[in-house]
């Protein structure tokens, strides 16, 4: 028998309200038969998006919460003093044992700070990175870390590389996968004082498949699985992508629109353009992992839709079902008895 | 009566090899009246590429330099090694004040290496960024650095805030430029430790137009004329955008080529296209200066053709005419004046 998956979804703080948190939902329950789902926000409103919907009652609850925390709001400041806002009173049915995991399209840095604090870090973690795949020309890969773990310390990315290591192998099915650090160059001599400090524990850890150092033009190529970074560089990295595929798009669109002729052609390389640019398209890579959490807590887009939130749902069924965290938890304990 | 500018160019080091630096340097000698040109490289090659071309022959100059620096080299070493170099000979000649400017399409690392030992740091300078321009989707924007100078401290991006400031608005012509420092999020309090303690700096900064942070999405949008990092985010940016362009360039082509439709379509969209792309091509934005030395110093895309070359010494002529290097130490001197 399949074990049951509790998911709770934060239905406030995104950009597209409860509604698409409710269809996301309905729609998971049909396409994962081993999943529960709690949702957490206005009672009243969600009864009601509810009511549009044919589901079965016994799958979904709902659980009232009255306050929302924004993204204008200083995250930590906000988890401490909105203790019934959507999102605390979510990370507490998951810090209970209520419920596995937690899907949010809230502020980022209340999600972060709220799963530190409230579902707490697993035994041996040093830090909690936030871990979203990037689409690349070829192959998928994990960005680690573009969470709050500003100036991180070497032997905390080499956790990192580990636990990147882990999700990769359960969660996208890649054998062996390859671990790379960002750096300005790929001789080893290279980087900052971080990085020339994280080579070597990286270079000397059996546990990961370490290839080097990687160049920021070579990530959009797909050219290692695990791209390793420290949080303020992974997120330049995660904004830079989303900045830059805005940008050229956008001045794609402009020059189709330019004249009469290229409008014509636009039409012809239409669908075949959207196929490819689909692969850009975040809905179908399910959201951010939390890692190493006692828990498990995913960052979904703040204007996520419908989709979104079914391919979240996925994810952390899959997430669970591979023991991910158990898996990270046991690796870095084994890591310490052999530095013991 | 207008000064002569006179410009060194590498012809060594470079993908496409002498060939282009000499069409570029004849090139630019018709576009540019007042220009003389060196040409460091092997005389006998040289000679024989000029022998190609009609010019003034009382104009450019070669001057035999037996040795290449490759990019597989370490850049230090290379510098002290390889006297001979065309890239330590021409920078030697701006050091001996027997040239104004130098260009090249060699090593980065030895270029920054080069001019820093050979050329020098002008008074009052504590680094010398490499700033190259970006194109956005609106106007160009000046990002500094992507240099050497991995883990600066507060007090030299603050400096490179100036540098960056004096450059727009001399070389681009923007008028009272704004900046903006690379950060994880817009509010004053967020930030890596070197963007926290910087921060308050570039406030109480009177010579600079400082409008706060900005997240790495918004650079692609053009939001600020002057983008200050520290040299490792800074590279990450530039080669970020290199790596994204030519991946979402690529899938768009593959989407071209997939079926007879879009084929049709893309030949009736190229034209407009290639317009709007055209945005993106270095080759009209002239190359990376690395500002604050007793001299110009500007680095080149390393697949450099004659576009570039040409571009290249049209803004070494702008760079000199309007005594951009002048203006930087003049407007850093002042500072300690105050500061004392």
């Amino acid at each position: 028998m399949e074990k049951t998956v509790k998911i709770v979804i934060d239905t406030l703080g995104g950009d597209n309200g409860a509604k698409v948190c409710v269809a996301g939902a309905v729609e998971g329950l049909k396409e994962n038969p081993n999943v529960r789902i709690i949702l957490t926000g206005h009672e009243d409103e969600l009864k009601n998006l509810l009511s549009e919907h044919e589901y079965d009652k016994g799958r979904i609850e709902i659980v009232n919460a009255t306050e929302e925390i924004t993204t204008e709001e200083h995250p930590v400041e906000a988890v401490r003093k909105k203790k019934d806002s959507s999102l605390v009173v979510g990370l507490n049915l998951v810090k209970e044992g209520k419920a596995d995991a937690f899907i949010s399209a809230g502020s980022s840095g209340a999600i972060l700070a709220g799963g530190q604090f409230i579902v707490g870090r697993a035994k041996g973690v040093k830090r909690t990175p936030l871990a979203p795949i990037l689409p690349t020309s070829t192959k998928p890969s994990l960005l680690i870390d573009c969470g709050a773990n500003v100036d991180a310390k070497p032997e905390v990315l080499n956790q990192f590389a580990e636990m990147g290591s882990i999700y990769m192998e359960n969660i996208m099915g890649v054998k062996n996968p390859t671990v790379a650090i960002v750096n300005i160059g790929t001789e080893e001599a290279k980087g900052n004082a971080l990085v020339k400090e994280t080579y070597p524990l990286l270079k000397a850890n059996k546990h990961i498949n370490f290839i080097g150092s990687i160049e920021a033009r070579d990530i959009p190529a797909g050219k290692a699985d695990v791209i390793l970074t420290e949080a303020f560089v992974g997120n330049v990295i995660l904004k830079m992508y989303e900045g830059m595929a805005k940008m050229i798009l956008g001045e794609i669109k402009g020059a189709f629109l330019s004249n009469l002729k290229s409008k014509i052609g636009a039409m012809m390389v239409k669908k075949s353009l959207k196929k490819v640019l689909s692969k850009f398209n975040a809905s179908n890579k399910g959201g951010a992992p939390l890692l190493g959490l006692n828990g498990l807590v995913v960052k979904i887009h703040g204007n996520s839709k419908e989709a979104e939130v079914i391919s979240a749902i996925k994810q952390c069924v899959t997430f669970i079902e591979s023991d991910v965290s158990g898996k990270i938890i046991r690796g870095l304990a084994a890591d310490e008895e052999v530095e013991k």
